[in-house]
C-alpha cells in the first residue's frame, strides 16, 4: 500500500490543484491533502474553511482525503506512514525551489518526493493570482469550482 | 491602427524602462505607458511624480503617452482599445513570472503580450536595485536621467 | 505601416506555428511567413512542399504571405523593409538561446526581435517531436493540420 | 496494482539511474526498466549489452524487471498496463526537455509522468560524461558498477 | 597579492556557506568574510552573533579574517583593496540575481565577481530553511555546525 | 603562486573569450589558455591556426600563455599544477551544462572550477554563431579582432 500526500497552502483551491490531486489518486493507492497551518501568516481564508471548499472538491475522489497539518511535513509523514511527497511542477520558478525543499525533506528523513507536470491548460495559475483578478474585479470562473467563485466574491466584500 | 501598453510601477524610471518604450514606439502606432496604482504598496515616489518623471523622458517620443491606471490591466486594455501589452525580457526569471501573467491575462480577455528582449547593457537593471544603490550613496547617474538622479538624492534626504 | 516575419524551417508547420503567426498577424499591418533554405541539412519536405502546407494554412489571414529566403535574416528585413522578428517561446530553453539570436541580429541591424508566448495547449509542440511521433505510428491529427498527417504518412511511406 | 516504467538509453548504467530505478521500485508495485531501442543511432553497447548490465545491477530488486523496446513509449505502455513513466530530474535544462515529452506523452495517450530528482551526489552525472571520461582515460569507478568499469575498459581497448 | 570578499547575512552560518569560504581561501591569497549590516531588516541572530559563529568555523584557515560591513560592498572592495567578489551558486534561480547583482557591481566600480559551484551535498542548503527548519523542531545536525544547533535551540526557546 | 587555466575549443577567438581571459588574468597570477584537441570533431581552423590568433590576442598580457591540450583536464591541471578551472558563464542553459562539467571534474580530481560572468555586451556571443554569420556575408568585425575576421573571409572562400 502506497501512500502519498498533496501538502500546500490552498487558500483558495483551484483547477490547478485539483488536477495534481486527480493525478496523484490515480497513482497511488491513498492520498492525503494536507493543508499547512503557518501560523506567522494569515491567509484570506481559515484553514477550516480551506479544508471544507477542498473537501467538496475531491468529494468524488474515493482515496482522498483532506487534513491539516502543523510542523515538518517530514514528521507527518512519518507518523501517517506516507512515503512520498507529490507536488506540481509548472515552470522553471517551482523546479529550483522545490527541489530544493525536496532535498532538504530526503536530508530529514526517508521521504520520497515525486514532481507531477501541470497540465498546460493550468500552467499559469496559482492561489495567489486568482485572489489578485478576485480582488480587482476579474471573473476567475474559469480557473476555480462555481463554490470558491461564491466565496471569493463574499470574504473580498466583506 | 496598433494600440500597445508599457504597464510597470516605474518607481522611477530608468535607462531600461526607456528603451523598451523606445522599441514599442517603433514597433507600435500608439503606446500607452501605464503607471500602475498599488493602493496596498506605497512606493518612493508617488504616482504623480512617476509620471512626471516618465513624460520629461518621454517627451520626444510623438506616438507615446503617460497614464496611470488602477484595476485590471485587461479591463485597462479593452477600455482604451489595446490589444497588445509589451513587457521587457531580462533574464529567466523574468520570464517564467511574465510568462504566467500574460497567459493569465490571455485567459481573462483577447489581449495579447509580447516579450521584448532589453539590449544588454541595461539587463541587470531594476528600479529596486537603483534605489539600494542611491541609498547607500552609490552614483546611479549611469542608470538613470539626470533629474531622476537629482529627485533621488531630494526624496532620500528627506 | 509595420511589416514583421515569422522565420523558421516549417518543417512541417504545426499548430503550434500557426498560433503564433495567427498573433503576429492581428499585432502587425503584414506578416512574411520565412522558409529558411539550409543548405546543409536537407528536411524531410522540401522547401516548395513545406511552403505548399503553409500556404494551405494561413490561407484565411489575408495580411500573410509566405515565401523563401537564404542567407541572413537581417539582410532579408532589410531588403522587404521588415522592421521586426516574431519569434514563439515556449520554454525556458527557447528563451536562452532565441535571446542570443535577437541581440546577435541586433548588433547586426537594426531589426527589433519580439517573442510571443505560445498558447499553454501547444508549448509542447516541436516539428521534430511530431516527425519522430508519426515516424513511430502516432497519431499527430491533434498536432498538425489534417493535410499535413496526410503529407506526413505518405513521406514516411516512401 | 500500480506499474511503472524507467525508459532510457542505459549505455551503460550508471549509479545515477540506479538511484531513479530503486526510488521507483520503492514508490510503485511493479517498475520496468525498458531500453529503447534505436535503429538510427548505435550506441557504445548492444542493447543485449546494456540489459545485461542493467539486470546485474538491479538483481537485488524485487520488483524490477528489464527489457527492451522499440516504438512510441507510450504504446509500450498501454501494452504492458503501465500507468506512469518515472524519468529523474537533474537539471534545469533537463526539466524542460523532460515536460516537453511529459506533455506530447499525455496528448497521445492517458500516460502519467513524474519525476524524481536524482540525489545531489549523482546530480552531475550522465553515460554520455562516463564514456568521455573512460575515453581519456579517467577512472569512472565511483561513478558506476565495477562490472561496467571492466566493460568500459574492455570496450574502449577494442 | 589577491584579495577576496565572500559576502552575505549569515543568520546563521552553514555547512554551504564553510564550503564556499573554503574554496575562496584555496582560491585567493586573503579572503574576507564580510557579514552585511542590514538596518531595516533584524535577523534571528545580532550582527556581533554570526562573527563570533563565523569565526569559530573558520578559525583553521589562516588567511581567512570575518568582519562586518555596511553601505555598498563595492565601497567596501575599494577601501580594503579587494578585487573579487566570491559568491556561491546553488541552483539557477540564484543565477538570475546573483549575475544582476554582479553587472550592477561591475558597473559602479572595477570589482570582479566569481561564482563557485557549491557541493552537490549542500545545493539545497540556505539559512532560511535551517531556521524553519530548526523552529518546527527539525534535526539540523548535519547541516551546520554543532555551536550553531545549540545556539539556535537556545534562541528559539527564547 | 594560483594557476588558472582557461579552457576551449576557440575556434576562432572572439571577444567574448577574450574578456573572460583578460578577467582572469587580472583574479590569478598565471593564466594558461589551452586549447583542446578533439580528434573526433575537426574545426574551421587546426589547432596551430587558433593558437596562432589566441596568441596575437593575448600578446598584451603577461601572465598569459596560450597551449593546446587533449586528454583529460583534470590530468592537464594536475601535471601543470593549476588549481582552478576559469568559464565564463552568459546564460542559464551554459550554467546547467558547465555546473555539470565542473562537478564532474570535482569529482575527478582536487581541481576547483570559478565562473566569470560575460560582460553584457558579449553575452550573445559564441564561435559557431560568428562562423554562421560570417559563412552568411554578415559582418563580424564588431565581435572578433580585425585579423580573425581576415582568417575567416580567407578561410570561407577556399
Amino acid at each position: 500500500m502506497h501512500r502519498a500526500v498533496c501538502p500546500g497552502s490552498f487558500d483558495p483551491v483551484t483547477y490547478g490543484h485539483l488536477d495534481i490531486v486527480g493525478r496523484a489518486a490515480r497513482l497511488f493507492d491513498q492520498v492525503t491533502v494536507a493543508v499547512l497551518v503557518n501560523e506567522s501568516k494569515s491567509g484570506l481564508f481559515t484553514v477550516p474553511e480551506r479544508i471544507d471548499m477542498l473537501s467538496q472538491a475531491v468529494a468524488d475522489l474515493d482515496n482522498v482525503e483532506v487534513v491539516s497539518f502543523r510542523g515538518l511535513l517530514v514528521d507527518f509523514c512519518k507518523e501517517h506512514d506516507i512515503a512520498v511527497i507529490v507536488k506540481g511542477l509548472r515552470a522553471v520558478s517551482d523546479f529550483d525551489h522545490e527541489l530544493q525543499m525536496a532535498q532538504m525533506n530526503s536530508s530529514l528523513a526517508a521521504v520520497e518526493t515525486v514532481f507531477v507536470p501541470t497540465s498546460p491548460q493550468w500552467s499559469f495559475l496559482a492561489s495567489s493570482l486568482v485572489k489578485e483578478v478576485a480582488r480587482l474585479g476579474g471573473d476567475v470562473g474559469d480557473l476555480v469550482p462555481s463554490y470558491v467563485v461564491d466565496r471569493l466574491k463574499q470574504r473580498l466584500a466583506e
